[in-house]
């Protein structure tokens, strides 16, 4: 399997200097920049003297196509800084990667594309490019250089190539979908979350509707969370580096952390985690055995100073609301605890029905450098040991995943397929035997004796922000009832039908419904409309007719049926289906 | 009353001043810094070469007596700054002050006691040391020169003065009682909060007992505001400075405001205040006279940055958690706004059997200064009638008190009697028609005319920290039943009740109650006494007896009384108790 994505991985490497090879005869000013492949292809940023648009796509892709049509070989060398430099000397960006390469005081290795066209490039790359298979550019978008709103924008082209044009086709259909269900376009058709240039970039605000979402989640994995003992605790959002010094997360977040300072000469540092604020409510204290384990979970933000030019949508913020939670307890208790987190993760997946999404990784040291971590060999093998027994007992067929631990232990991670087909990690269970010695925490034993307690650290949803997104492309903005913002819409044919609708939509407020009433002035056929495309989940058509009967008359969303039903049965069956979460409507 | 309190005023001060004159007899190489006459009575801090405690104080009053008993005259005389400077030659503290004077270009104000007594002071004082009454020293503490903990630490001397004895008497059992609820004893033994020194002063932690009183305080003002069309949001606590810029609060707040800036050249401020965020919200989409009132509420951090030496306990802090809100109108609609607000603070207060402690002001311009206010004359006058109406109309009694309304319009602020006979103002409501404008809020009319929209702020329980310190001062920390961190206390006699302990708590869970269980190997007795300590409002101690029976056998707080009852009538019981916030157990 690796094999054969490194052989993509080439294809597509390839095919972005193709797609270089193109827009330096297309267009003789430009300057090539920089650019990777991708696990879904390639993109390559450019500095041009004139705008262009995708229209130009299918003169670029007609000029590529010549290029793999004539096969050439695409060959490796290395040469000198000194070479390269000459090679490049009117390009300010290969200058500036030079450099780099000439601080490392490596070679530079280049490619060829026959005579015609070279790059630096670490390669991989096809023989020749005959081999590309089919390609598609897809997407066209500004980029700073290096991320840094201060530099440069440049123009970034996006691409994919595949081994096969069926591959190729696939993909671009699942493209098409991840736009319909972009969480930037749907968040804010739904009105979920917004912007402002006063505010600034990569700091949300959640409108009314996107937090009744946030907040029926906070609910819900608090509630999962509590049965299971954890208690939520409330700490600042600052506090003085020393704590993130103790920690080392000053050292390991550096120039990613926001400092504070005032007029008033005040120094405090941002958190950028929450586990330690968390520490020193577990150090107020003198704390027994007895009360072992300790469970503390907290939902609120945390900062991180993200690259001024990268931030965007939902998924990189600045501010990062994250639900957070942290077990201390004895070395004997680690186990169950462990046990414990992973059946929240099952019971929260579980009740959102996407628990069959996962796949988990047991995430140990690389053994060829155990310079990486810290703590000693012997609590790296014990807790390896625990979470490999967990898998087994729970049945977790969790796949051991080399070098993938964090820096002061191994932990599992639970990897989720989205809509799209991407896969990210969410929830983690990590164990932790530094933390506590760091900022000398203890407990008393039953003898008597002070001794560190382990923590286990957890995210069951990760980030709001984040979940919130992978909620809006997995059900493409028509959310669950539970979820839903809006979860009956009335819509009123005419004037004399405003007063009842408004009742009814008393008594649905008051069964804790969440209803809205559209009786503007505005033709019935455009109403249903608008709340077709709100994706509400049901829709209740007042006129003459619904005033004068007993029952209501509903249409569920994806159906243009309506369906008379007893108010109290509907009552009961919202009820119902909001306690299940389920699915279904 | 205001002659009274004057009076009053003056002989604190002068008192103040024979604390200074003893204490140079007493202290020779003392140095006088500053100190005022106070609400409560007065303090002064000294530069000292020696640690003084409260022992001292006998003989410092004893010195003062004689100075009292002597009735010496007290004198102003104005003098020259260059004539003090000499006069306080060998005083830094007083040198700095004369800075000040010597920059406003002013005389300086001196009052003599006799001969042997001289302060820089601007008075008033009474005519001479006999009329000072009854006095006593209270309270001694360290306090940083100018609040700012780079300076040097001086001690602080409290004490008080009253003209009669009875007077004094009655205030230091008020004292006594003071101590007795102070917030930081009570919430350190019911283990309601912490702070840290790696995280820092002015930075409370709330533990998961703290947190479980807040969380419920959130809950039911949100279900409150909910009921009356509030709609939660969520927002950041960072912002560009733009946004302070054109809501006028970077000014207002100036080396107030924390500044958040990263190695990546970020550049942000921290929140002092909530509503510019929910300007943005509101200015994300376009507005029709059809959805006005738009309320948004939020409960979150805001922060200011305090004097480094001032912030303590929870009264005094940089994080300060707020629940905001406003509601964003037609000026046809502000009048049903403002009463729909004090319906919400009736509500509030009244069910938590607070409301009888308040009376209203109705906070309007000074009407010789009208340069301090923004906004036309007809916009106040309008503003100022609509509140008058409403008081009227609600029966509220406010009282009109000149010079108190904001800088964009007047308001109605509810005046708050504390257990310890302090005033506070907490709830508000204020008429804004300058911040719409500011940021350029509109929404469309009914002709289709761009309008701005009138905001009204209110503010219900103000902030979590200083009401958790009225609720603390207030019920002494015996909270009613729905606020109470721990709601029931099983007591294990014996090893051999452990599990029945164990399953009646789980029952209790499962009924949503509050419990915790004490199976610790101490004694019964040590464990009452531990409950009635944490003031648990009902304790159940398990032994034999109690094993055997069908009936619980509860214990209540404030009573020695066993009283037997049946379970499911005892979990009813609490239902209704918690449903109906009820003081009483």
């Amino acid at each position: 399997m690796q094999q054969e994505k490194n052989k993509l991985w080439a294809l597509r490497h390839s095919a972005e200097h193709v797609l270089m090879q193109a827009m330096q005869k297309l267009y003789p000013n430009i300057k090539m920049a920089m650019g990777p492949a991708t696990d879904n292809g390639f993109y390559f940023d450019f500095d041009l003297d004139k705008k262009i648009s995708k229209e130009n796509f299918p003169k670029i892709e007609k000029e590529m196509q010549k290029i793999i049509n004539a096969n050439i070989p695409i060959t490796k060398e290395e040469i000198s800084v000194k070479e390269a430099r000459k090679l490049f000397e009117n390009n300010p960006y290969k200058q500036e990667w030079l450099d780099e390469i000439e601080e490392r005081n490596e070679k530079v290795s280049i490619y060829k594309t026959g005579n015609n066209f070279i790059d630096i490039c670490a390669g991989p790359h096809v023989e020749s490019t005959g081999k590309i298979g089919a390609f598609k550019l897809t997407k066209l978008a500004g980029a700073y250089w290096r991320g840094d709103e201060k530099n440069k924008m440049l123009t970034r082209i996006y691409g994919t190539a595949f081994e096969k044009k069926s591959e190729l086709e696939e993909y671009l259909k699942l493209l098409e979908e991840a736009e319909k269900r972009d969480h930037r376009k749907i968040g804010k058709e739904l009105d979920l979350f917004c912007f402002s240039d006063l505010v600034g970039a990569g700091l949300p605000m959640f409108t009314p509707k996107g937090t009744i979402i946030i907040d029926e989640l906070q609910k819900h994995i608090e509630k999962v969370c509590r049965d299971y003992g954890f208690e939520k605790v409330r700490t600042p959002h600052f506090a003085k580096i020393d704590l993130y010094e103790a920690s080392g997360h000053a050292k390991k977040f550096g120039d990613e952390l926001f400092h504070v300072t005032s007029a008033k000469d005040h120094n405090f540092v941002v958190g950028p985690v929450l586990c330690p604020h968390e520490t020193q409510i577990y150090a107020s204290r003198k704390r027994s055995y007895r009360n072992l384990p300790i469970r503390y979970m907290e939902s609120d933000k945390q900062y991180r100073a993200e690259k001024t030019g990268e931030v965007g949508g939902l998924n990189r913020v600045y501010a990062i609301t994250v639900e957070d939670g942290h077990s201390f307890c004895e070395v004997s208790q680690v186990k169950e605890e462990i046990k414990r987190m992973i059946n929240i993760i099952q019971d929260f997946y579980g009740s959102l029905g996407l628990l069959d999404k996962f796949w988990v990784s047991l995430s140990v040291r690389d053994q060829d450098h155990p310079e990486k971590y810290i703590g000693t060999e012997e609590d790296w093998n014990e807790c390896e040991k625990i979470l490999e027994e967990v898998s087994n007992e729970m049945n977790l067929n969790a796949k051991r995943c080399e070098g993938e631990a964090a820096l002061y232990g191994p932990k599992l991670d639970f990897m989720f397929k989205t809509a799209l087909g991407n896969e990210i990690q969410i929830p983690t269970v990590q164990i932790d035997f530094a933390t506590p010695k760091r900022f000398n925490l203890f407990y008393t034993d039953k003898n008597g004796n002070e001794i560190n307690p382990v923590m286990v650290h957890r995210a069951v949803l990760g980030s709001y922000e984040r979940f919130l997104v992978l909620l809006i492309e997995h059900y493409a903005g028509a959310f669950p009832l539970w979820l839903s913002p809006t979860q009956i819409i009335i819509i009123s044919v005419g004037e004399s039908h405003h007063k009842y609708c408004q009742e009814l939509a008393d008594e649905f407020k008051n069964n804790n419904i969440r209803v809205e009433v559209w009786d503007e002035d505005e033709t019935v056929g455009n109403k249903i409309r608008k709340a077709i495309g709100q994706k509400i989940p049901y829709m209740l058509v007042i006129g003459d007719k619904e005033i004068n009967s007993d029952n209501l008359h509903v249409r569920k969303r994806g159906s243009e049926d309506v369906v008379e039903i007893n108010k109290q049965e509907f009552f009961d069956k919202i009820k119902e289906l909001v306690d299940k979460k389920s699915q279904e409507l």
